[in-house]
């Protein structure tokens, strides 16, 4: 139990950088609030009939994200509370950044109810992001990673509205790819073989309880996903169109994990994790052509390959990455966002160039338009997150060295192991065998407890 | 721990069957789908102003029944997770049924959002019918039993729309009686007095956490309950009755069941699983007459009653059923389900008969009809219930041995006991007294998850 | 162990009252609205379309609270099952009073579907008063207190509608500082510092399963406290600002709590329940002026008050109290809803004081109303809230001796420690040990299970 033990140097730093530097970012979003954005308060009645989905989406990024990183069995307060702590510091920085970049009215930085929504899906990279390198970061350096991740994902954005001339809503479907290599090359600069001890893979290994957990944060991801492949649509016959083919897409994802899970394991039997992962792949991928595709099959096609693309490289791929030990990637997002994500960029590329015109009036020159969009994605979030992750490594943010890996306890307060109760009632069940249990009791366990919290 | 070997030849039989056997579903559904049904994507403002709704209800079928089922302690990845395998897959199934029986326009077989609900909505029996047999079936029978479902279930609404002119929001109310009574009958046919053995009764007792997630899928069950027994209604004023209505005779039948659950215990305890399953049935009973009541004093005494009957019967019917051994009900959808509906359609029809004719404009001769509907739904739900459960005792689909039930184990992959970190420290608790502690960790530890893990 | 062992007095007395007082009043209640009460089906197309934010309130209250307090982890069947039976009950008690004073029409006593919404929002002072006494209380208690507040409430509503002349909305914000100060009065009768016991104290500390759960509840509450501020607004401009400078509010205070709750501990670890409960504060302080406010930075600095208020009166005055053990307050009522709901109030006469006139014509007067509805509310809540809790300790309705506080063991059936299995593989995994282990397990084990269950 030697990993659970800290040294107090370390304990005591958090003490002096997160709580100055969090009321430091606070203040000063405060205070360009203040001074550098007027807020548009004319009423729209387009925006406030939006508002059912807005909390879907508000739903899937706040309890979704949540819940689908407490799969890790000692870093469940962590997953909840850093995932809060990162949509409510982003959801401000993304704003004041659109406001900045898009938002002129008038000469005016301005927001409305619709910078609200832009700027929690804004947010999403981040949560992605954060889904790599999970349990390899304090909150600081989290905190650090979204200031820094927000900027470039805007302006991304910006180069595609601007330049490519494409559509807010399919700029932000590159959010799934975005976050997801921007978390990839932070965490290989982050982690490295030495890492893989023998217990850390225990604290990797999973758990009933906190699979269910994950499991239910999932779902809501899963149920609310053509929430979010339709709210930033404007067309009213595009948005039924998208909730529509989203669901197709999720619900063929599903029974293609649970097939191909079951078909990769020497028993037989299926995983969670697998199942939980591969779900959502469907929903990545049909997010930038939902809106636009006429016939159901097409949609369920994509879904079918994202299931198969997700679950397949997840099973073959990772073992083989884990082995060279190139990148790790706790929570597999490279499967769920990143890869999925591509085959959705793609597709949708493909798909304009096989369109019939007379029914969707695309041009052909956007299918190239598509596929700069996603190298210069990847281009900029490759770039960004390998700086990120190299100003990440530094000591001044005292990064949690790997014994501390996976683990609440250097950043919670005594998290007790599950199940005291259990304990107890252990030591009551064996106390006629051992005459001296009675004195066990509160000799033996405070010690325990010192050494869990630290 | 003699129940949790397997015999090798088990476990890998689910890989010969249930990949390919899912698969070949899946591209099935999808050549349908690319074939034979066209698709309206003609927009109609209608359909998306229900979204909310829609979305309520795809959360009470997947997370609350999902989590509804999760209260086997040793059940609960399958719980959620065959959950939402089902839906996926009876959805896609739902919608192709519906379209040849009812969507045919100008020759062609079409879909649209209306589809979409009503075949998330066709996929309650199937569900409900999982509730039946929970625990006592591996993913490849319950599939078929839902390929076998949903068909009968589809004609008993086409016979009743058609042939007995109800209307689709009644027809739909059905469901209850259908799933609850078909799966009785598959589970009749699938349980035999022997699985009573002391292991199965220890693996159905109940457990604080699995118990709250229980609670928890039945409370967004209730929550959402108003919005179902309400989607399907055109008529605004009757929506807006049946929303009204069902809440009122849900709240009653929470507190029905509190004073009940505390009658029938000797000591005057709560019991949990009283409070879960008896809360629900009032939005059931309501279901048929909630959009046609005036009075909330109607609803409140039908939400009373079916409140009365669902504690009251699970008391001293199951306890009788049990020891009779003729049907095994896990998860007590008899008690939810079936008494309830049938309760709720016979009040229906004598609301009916007793209605103020001015303002209700509806035939005596409904009531007649209402009856017939019933006791067509309890026909061939049990008929076609006891043919689906002679097919399913089948050799060829391996049903689980009485050892395996209610347990996931046999299906996915290395669930480990709930709170490996408790034995862990258990260990270290009592090392002083025993000297070779050390060395039983690595030695015996292995040897049961092997064990466990098959 | 000797606080599991109950007197079989007390466990026989709770079915002699329970049940029959339950269905009392549930029998008194359907007699009320039978002959008392008629209904307004008259058809309102504005009132369906709130039917989406009434289902986030739905949520918030029946969802949110009841996770929200189950972070004891003995006691967390009470906390989900009460709260839902509290709102069961509530709601239709509620429903009542609003009909007898405020729904008058046409001589008539009328309800409709808003009084359904108005009824749910009225059950928060209720639940709140439940989280001061939690775990201290029996279900025949908690009945009581809700019947007794609920009148008092609504008539602190009637003044300040009628005499104070402020709106629907405004009147029912002060649920938070009411149901706060009444919970605390009735709990300073109902606990006394004998109740400190060392048993006790530890069934208080938290356990992580149970703390996710709760976590689980707070973000409900923080996702949907918009629809909560905005739901009783006539006006659709307020509504939109209501939803935009809440959801601002919330996110700053939840920066804010996560920055003083490292500064506060000695070694800078975070606190899930501070986290947990200052993320509220925000949402509760901004009820009363976020309809109003032009400038998101205004509402940005009451989430940042909001959330400093309550992580650091938590902080150092709980200590306090605690000592001097004049109030106990279990879940910290006073510092999620009671302090930062003061603030709310204070904040709207100071922000109507400074208004600018012309945007919003309110009167200065408005500003000394204020002050004068909060100290109304304050007299009412603590008057009531005393004399209930003296009724409340009258031997008649057996409350619970101190050694069964915080515990579902008096009032649920069999609720084993969690985790059975860990138990039993600890007894597996040491039985080589001890030749007698396997008849140590039929033995022991039912003792320790009877112990528990009384």
């Amino acid at each position: 139990m030697v990993w659970l033990k800290m040294p107090p140097r370390y304990t005591s730093s958090l003490r002096q950088t997160l709580p100055f530097l969090f009321l430091c970012f606070q203040i000063l979003s405060l205070l360009i609030f203040m001074f550098l954005i007027s807020s548009d308060y004319s009423y729209d009645q387009k925006y406030l009939q939006r508002y059912p989905e807005f909390q879907d989406i508000n739903v899937m990024i706040i309890l979704g994200f949540g819940f689908l990183f407490a799969f890790l069995k000692r870093f469940g307060f962590s997953a909840v509370g850093f995932s809060i702590l990162l949509v409510a510091f982003g959801l401000q920085w993304a704003i004041i950044l659109n406001a900045f970049l898009f938002g002129h009215k008038d000469g005016l930085r301005v927001i409305s109810f619709t910078s609200l929504c832009t700027g929690l899906m804004s947010v999403l990279p981040a949560l992605i992001s954060f889904g790599a390198v999970l349990g390899k970061m304090n909150p600081v350096q989290l905190l650090m990673m979204t200031a820094f991740e927000m900027p470039v994902f805007t302006l991304n954005r910006y180069i595609m509205t601007k330049y490519l001339t494409i559509g807010d809503h399919i700029s932000m479907m590159h959010a799934h790819i975005f976050g997801a290599y921007f978390g990839l090359s932070v965490s290989w600069l982050n982690s490295s073989p030495s890492q893989s001890t023998k217990a850390n893979k225990e604290k990797e290994n999973f758990e009933t309880t906190s699979e269910l957990f994950s499991m239910f944060g999932a779902l809501f991801m899963w149920m609310f996903w053509p929430s979010y492949n339709s709210v930033l649509l404007q067309d009213l016959v595009q948005k039924s169109n998208a909730i529509y083919n989203t669901y197709f897409a999720l619900a063929v994802s599903v029974v293609t994990v649970f097939s191909v899970s079951a078909l990769v394991n020497q028993e037989g039997k299926l995983q969670m994790s697998h199942v939980r992962n591969g779900m959502l792949a469907g929903g990545v991928a049909v997010g930038y052509s939902a809106f636009m595709v006429q016939y159901p099959w097409i949609t369920m096609t994509i879904g079918f390959l994202a299931g198969l693309t997700s679950s397949l490289s997840r099973t073959f791929f990772q073992r083989t990455l884990n082995k060279v030990s190139l990148v790790h990637d706790t929570c597999g997002v490279h499967y769920i966002f990143g890869l999925p994500g591509l085959l959705g960029g793609i597709t949708y590329s493909l798909l304009i160039i096989s369109a019939d015109y007379n029914s969707i009036e695309i041009l052909g020159y956007q299918a190239i338009v598509g596929i700069g969009c996603i190298l210069l994605t990847l281009a900029l979030s490759l770039v960004s997150g390998l700086i990120t992750g190299f100003i990440l490594k530094c000591k001044l943010f005292r990064p949690p060295s790997e014994h501390h890996f996976f683990q609440d306890q250097p950043f919670w307060e005594a998290t007790l192991t599950r199940t005291p109760a259990a304990t107890e009632a252990t030591v009551f069940l064996f106390s006629p065998q051992s005459m001296h249990s009675e004195h066990l009791r509160p000799s033996k366990k405070p010690d325990i407890l010192e050494e869990n919290c630290g």
